[in-house]
């Protein structure tokens, strides 16, 4: 791959921090533009399918590049290497990461591996010196969050949380039109996140790696979601949690999960996780003014969707490009995301995870 | 009006006990079909703005006519004789209406009036040897409801909630392809119901007439629908209530609640029920092998939707036109309707209502 340093976009930014949605198919009218040449090296930790999927989405990317590899399998290493052109001196296991430290020629690792890991590999990539990219949930609760938000923050580098659809043009379209008052006051959100997950013996059905189970993997999309969409932050949490297969699912890991947040302004949101359904993904934002639904509204492919003043148009994109050029961005030039990706974000999301399984526990109201 | 008594059609019923479904769009393929020519002749009670409807849906029944009106106001009972060429020895005010017991010519009555009234009138009109149809929900909770069924049972008259979904045949088209198995075991459901509510000092927002506010006059539709599109019984409630307008939604008013339902299978349903939202509602159905989706799900216009193999396509009927002839082969002929319709089927909804306002209160689950 040839240098993508030539790259100059202008930077088009609305007065409330989004980028200016141009409703036309150009993509170039939307994407984050880029003021600076910089290129950020990034390490991918945990060369799974979703680590494969960044990688490969990397490929296009004008501001973030793929240069090293992280992993417990020798023979992934390989691979990687020669399809992604990586070179032995940035390849690490588990075991000699930390020597990273002494890598000039990596910035940033983009930690994707078990939720139960990210706690104690994003410390050390912090103490090594390396920006750090911790994809979702950040931790299996606040707690942890909180400690590597303070990691981070002691070692001086940037921790981004893997939120690629707080960079989604669409999903950008509807906040931005619930931004400028489009839908007038919010009075509700709904969000049905999940699917019906195969193999019991992946870790994402392991307590131990997973730190739950559907609320964990892809629960979290409705709470971000609810969050986003609404614009605020929670204050209380009710849930109630329904286990029809004891076996799949063990102590801890969660199948089905029905929850409901309210919020200051008096908005409530109702949202289901699941492991346990078919492929359900849908969001529903009901304003005084007017509404907007998604669906798919956070799978990896095309979000479709409408508001009451039509579909939505802003351009279909491949997630993790975006996000991970607009990280790029941050960390390189402090840009501002439209939506917040840091730490910060991500022990919200896990509170309010914490709130969840609280409210099962105590089978009432949690107050945030 | 000419007498409609010539119209003799077959009576097609499916092996489920639902009528055969023909996809087509002939109404005739659908319709519960007659199996007798007698006319059910029937006075409504309350004269209000669903009174109306019902009334001018009326005229195109087949089996049911509307012949005597019951009223405390002169003015709309001349207006209604005149309009629907009733005669003056039908027409009763709130006083003398138990001497209808002396009038051979009605034989149900249809009492359309605020909810709080209904237990009183309803036992009154069973007293006086007629049939009963009451306007939903059937009463302000369940023990009124059973006084209800017990009156109607010992003065051996039918008694019947004006239960229109039962009937309508888009809502029948999901029922019937959910009952054989086409969505496979059912997982989910989801209901929002709900309408901005006008003018606050009418008798819906008045605690004492109307029971509560939004779930007796809105929500109890998702209430139905868990029931007939889940297909069965609740087996516990949690509900979250939330008041933003504690002027206009006064104590024992509510404003909006969401509320989620356990049934015996492991299927759960989440709700909403609200008087403070823009005109919401929707059904949707999740099973393992299927969906259906409805939106409107339960207006009184055309409903729309589709499932996992395409847009629903029975016929689209005036909702209280078909009702109200299938109410009269119950009650002429003894059909039985394609979901029950009885008082025994209306306690049934008043004791979830009865769990949802515990559940509120008590802030936890209420096991039914």
């Amino acid at each position: 791959m040839g240098s993508r340093r030539d790259f100059v976009h202008k930077l088009t930014v609305s007065a409330v921090g989004l980028p200016v949605l141009g409703y036309s198919t150009s993509l170039e009218n939307y994407l984050p533009t880029f003021n600076s040449a910089a290129q950020l090296r990034v390490a991918i930790m945990g060369l799974g399918g979703y680590g494969t999927r960044v990688a490969n989405a990397m490929e296009s990317c004008k501001r973030a590049k793929l240069v090293g590899v992280i992993s417990g399998t020798p023979s992934k290493i390989k691979t990687w290497q020669s399809k992604y052109g990586i070179p032995e001196k940035n390849c690490y296991n588990y075991e000699n990461f930390d020597k990273i430290k002494d890598n000039p020629d990596i910035d940033a690792v983009y930690v994707i591996t078990p939720n139960g890991l990210h706690h104690d590999q994003v410390i050390r990539v912090a103490r090594a010196g390396k920006h750090v990219i911790c994809e979702k949930p950040m931790a299996i609760n606040a707690a942890e969050g909180e400690e590597m938000v303070k990691a981070c923050k002691d070692a001086g580098v940037n921790l981004l949380v893997g939120y690629r659809m707080h960079f989604e043009p669409r999903t950008l379209e509807v906040v931005n039109m619930r931004r400028n008052g489009e839908f007038g006051k919010i009075m509700f959100f709904q969000g049905l996140s999940g699917f019906t997950i195969g193999n019991p013996d992946q870790w994402r059905l392991d307590k131990k790696l997973a730190g739950g189970g559907a609320m964990m993997d892809i629960g979290i999309y409705s709470i971000n979601g609810a969050r986003y969409m609404v614009g605020e932050e929670p204050i209380w949490v009710t849930a109630q949690e329904t286990k029809n297969d004891p076996v799949k699912f063990k102590e801890g890991v969660d199948e089905t999960i029905q929850f409901q947040l309210g919020f200051p302004s008096g908005a409530v949101a109702s949202c289901l996780s699941t492991y346990a359904m078919n492929y359900l993904d849908r969001f529903f934002l009901n304003g005084k003014d007017g509404f907007a639904e998604m669906q798919p509204s956070t799978g990896y492919g095309p979000i479709e969707g409408r508001t009451n003043k039509g579909p939505l148009t802003a351009p279909i994109v491949t997630h993790q490009t975006v996000q991970m050029d607009a990280m790029a961005g941050i960390i390189l030039n402090g840009e501002k995301p439209p939506i917040p990706v840091d730490g910060e974000e991500g022990v919200k999301d896990l509170k309010i995870i914490d709130a969840i399984y609280e409210a099962v526990k105590i089978n009432g109201r949690v107050i945030l």
